[in-house]
């Protein structure tokens, strides 16, 4: 494996090869979940590139930019492990200048949801994967649905920008317990992780409640609430794949989302029906 | 010369070609201006495209979208002539669609000169050029002195995104009484056409005082404040490359703008020294 930390030397190789390449995108501390995006990308693309950048300008002010977990020595490895070819660790003044051109998410679907509780969020990674993007310039592109928002406006992005990129999106991974992975889970005490899985048993009662053919939104709101009892909510929703509004549950076409703190840390998980 | 109304079939050439490409995107209404540039990138390229849309996004409510003058069929043969080998001419919803992701203009050099007299214009150009460059991939591109900051925040947002894009910036050109050539100049009466010329009239003044060795630019613009008599002036102003603020003018590195409007119809010129 090649580590490349200047974005001259990538955008040099990327642009003389004509093979496939396959890009995973990543803010570090990897887990389960990144692995299974690095393993999906190396079966489906004959050259496989991870980048590791922990962006500020997705961070709102307040938020644990500061903090947010750094295992770069532990990525490096499972990078080698997992067959990657290059891991892009620009520094961030490869990335980023003064008074810059920058990304709007939309006004409606980049402001609902996870966009409505930290606003400007998503024209952060917008901007970010644009730019990893055109380094890169990837065949095919790898998210994990557990951050759902993000992945549905980063194809709105490739559709809108005409980029001649396929974005796929990867199955949401769990831990034994059923807590969703996230390197954010790392902020847990043993008492809160054991308090988040509130949020997973939340989305299962979800789950019966749908398997035994109930789509009404407001039943399916009621039940994960009451399952989440004693928990500070952000929000719990139920949208297409659009992020609109549904009136009932249609197959295939919901994502149901929720957000909680538990203590001091910021929790999402969802699934998609 | 092949035209394309399909951006689907323009991207299937684009991507599979490994020539050369010059790309010239215009609003259509084309010019010696616009002509001067598909001739200098018929000289440098393998293929030469052309795109004509008069994007609604650039325009401010209330600007004259509705009545930018259109010469579809003048412009196919100009082209031919012309030796352009694409003539990209999409449909409006071939280019947009709803609640989109968009661009903003950088925080500062967006929001001055024209961009302050014009709020927001800057993010509709660059979110057309950047659609368009990316369905064009061009090697590089052309355009104009005369949209002075245009061309250098294009050239900011190709430094920003990493976009592999040579950005050409092209001599503004004149009409025999010096008049510098604008699409928007057909709006203008013979009377107009004949006060428009103390615009490059004001900037002769300038170049006179430069070259006699006068880099004082409260000076410059009081000598082009005065030409300029009678006329409704936007803005006189004289910026470095980056579009900052000048104490004195400095070779190679000064542009002077004007702004003003003559009747209903707003004008720009501008010197690069």
């Amino acid at each position: 494996m090649k580590i490349i930390t200047d974005k001259k030397e990538l955008q040099a190789f990327t642009k003389s090869t004509t093979k496939s390449i396959g890009f995973v995108p990543t803010m570090g501390a990897l887990h389960e979940g990144h692995i299974s995006l690095i393993k999906k990308a190396r079966g489906e693309n004959e050259i496989v590139i991870v980048s590791i950048f922990v962006n500020p300008t997705q961070f709102l002010a307040g938020e644990d930019f500061a903090k947010y977990p750094k295992k770069d020595e532990a990525d490096k490895k499972i990078c080698t492990l997992a067959g990657v070819d290059i891991l892009f660790m620009p520094d961030i003044n490869m990335i980023y200048g003064s008074d810059e051109v920058t990304i709007k998410a939309p006004n409606v679907r980049g402001f609902v949801l996870d966009g409505f509780k930290r606003p400007t969020h998503f024209d952060g990674v917008l901007q970010i994967v644009l730019k990893l993007f055109n380094l890169v310039r990837p065949t095919n592109a790898y998210f994990g649905r557990k951050d759902a928002q993000q992945v549905i406006l980063i194809k709105q992005m490739v559709e809108n920008l005409f980029l001649p990129i396929n974005i796929v999106d990867c199955p949401l991974i769990r831990d034994l317990n059923g807590l969703a992975l996230s390197s954010r889970n790392a902020y847990l005490s043993d008492s809160e992780k054991k308090e988040a899985l509130k949020i997973s048993a939340s989305l299962q009662n979800a789950t019966k409640l749908i398997v035994g053919g109930n789509m009404n939104i407001d039943e399916i709101k009621n039940v994960m609430f009451a399952t989440l009892d004693g928990i500070k909510i952000e929000y719990i929703e139920v949208v297409s794949l659009e992020l609109k509004q549904l009136k009932k549950v249609e197959l295939k076409n919901t994502i149901i989302l929720v957000a909680v703190q538990i203590g001091t840390t910021r929790l999402i998980d969802n699934l998609w029906i």
